[in-house]
């Protein structure tokens, strides 16, 4: 936690909000902060800046808060859903890396009980986006979308996140080299472990999505996502 | 498991080897190969090619062997003592990426209980290393090593990395941005979660270390392991 996110549902008046469970041991354990202590807050989804600490009520006071958060990353990511524990760790990751919007949807090498995980619900999701963005310092909320059908997602809502974008479909085979330093906004599909298979592949290429590769190694699904990201936009 | 190792103490004959448990599960539950079917093997630290398997003894029969094991990175990795969970993924995952050289430290942030880990014995830490080779087909065993006192590796050991290579310590404040695509050797030195100390930045700094940041946001080491590689040598 690098930073002490505060929710709209924490304010007790504009400049007052009181801290939670979470955030109290943080502070205590962690922080060891002491009363009257200046503490680093980012408002959900506003902005970041100092406040002063009341110990004894597990209270904050905001000073003038006039930080924005880092830079988002120009991307639509789209992510055949992961099973349960490693869609954990990837909705962390990404949130710190700085996806703003993430499309899970489901490939036919994805196992249909993954879509019964309880990771799957808004409350779950919400806590892992959170503990992303209070690892990365930065305050805006990404918003996780669920498609458990493969084809009309392709046919039905790819071509609007294309308007503007360039599409690239993450692959090994018969690709070209991923680009580096990417300069324009871009939608990015990967793949399950065992990659999109032949059917997908083409729906990928009939809908304008260029499929890119890393080299010959393959990479585990939470490997390649750092790595992809990290490729295409390097942070300045 | 995206190739078959063979090691040699599996050899039966120049040409011949003996499968192992993994791998018979492997070939039998995931690759669902028959009698006289072809697999892509490679030998622990040589070339890769096909093999034709003899399901009834768990025998292969190797053909030529002509293709080179993927190119490795051009680096020595320094890791501050990741916990033993963060460790296993971690080894897994820079093999995989092609590192070759590991060279685990203490540092002041380190818990000086993980170092009693299971994980760090040389037949798990081996198990970790052959299962990040299968993941990116490659055969060149890393070389991993252990040190628990920081001041001794900085002062004695790393004069000696440091000849023909540029040395690099990730450090999120008072850094440069770390370069993308690097053209030469590094030394790379990553961090424990918390980050080096003032006193260890000193040491580094002394040893002609310069440090470098990922941008404003703080990254868990799992996720700043593979975005640092990658950038530093994207894969061609």
């Amino acid at each position: 936690m690098n930073l002490i996110l505060l929710a709209p549902d924490q304010a007790l008046s504009d400049s007052h909000y009181q801290l939670n469970t979470r955030q109290q041991e943080h502070i205590a354990k962690v922080l060891k902060k002491a009363h009257d202590d200046t503490l680093r807050v980012g408002l959900l989804n506003g902005l970041i800046g100092d406040a002063v600490l009341d110990l004894e009520r597990w209270q904050v006071t905001l000073g003038q808060l006039t930080t924005q958060p880092p830079k988002a990353l120009p991307m639509e990511l789209i992510l055949a859903l992961p099973r349960p524990n490693m869609l954990k760790r990837t909705l962390m990751n990404i949130t710190a890396m700085g996806v703003k919007t993430v499309h899970l949807l489901h490939s036919a090498k994805v196992e249909k009980s993954y879509w019964q995980s309880p990771v799957l619900t808004d409350a779950s999701i919400h806590d892992y986006l959170i503990e992303g963005l209070e690892q990365a310092r930065d305050t805006v909320l990404p918003v996780v979308h669920q498609y458990t059908r493969f084809r009309p997602f392709v046919e039905d809502t790819l071509p609007d996140l294309l308007q503007g974008r360039v599409g690239l479909v993450a692959h090994p085979y018969q690709a070209e080299t991923c680009p580096v330093d990417l300069q324009e906004p871009c939608v990015l599909a990967i793949g399950p472990e065992g990659g999109w298979n032949e059917f997908e592949m083409e729906k990928w290429s009939d809908a304008g999505m260029q499929s890119v590769h890393l080299g010959e190694r393959i990479l585990k699904v939470e490997t390649a996502v750092p790595v992809l990201l990290s490729r295409l936009y390097p942070a300045k």
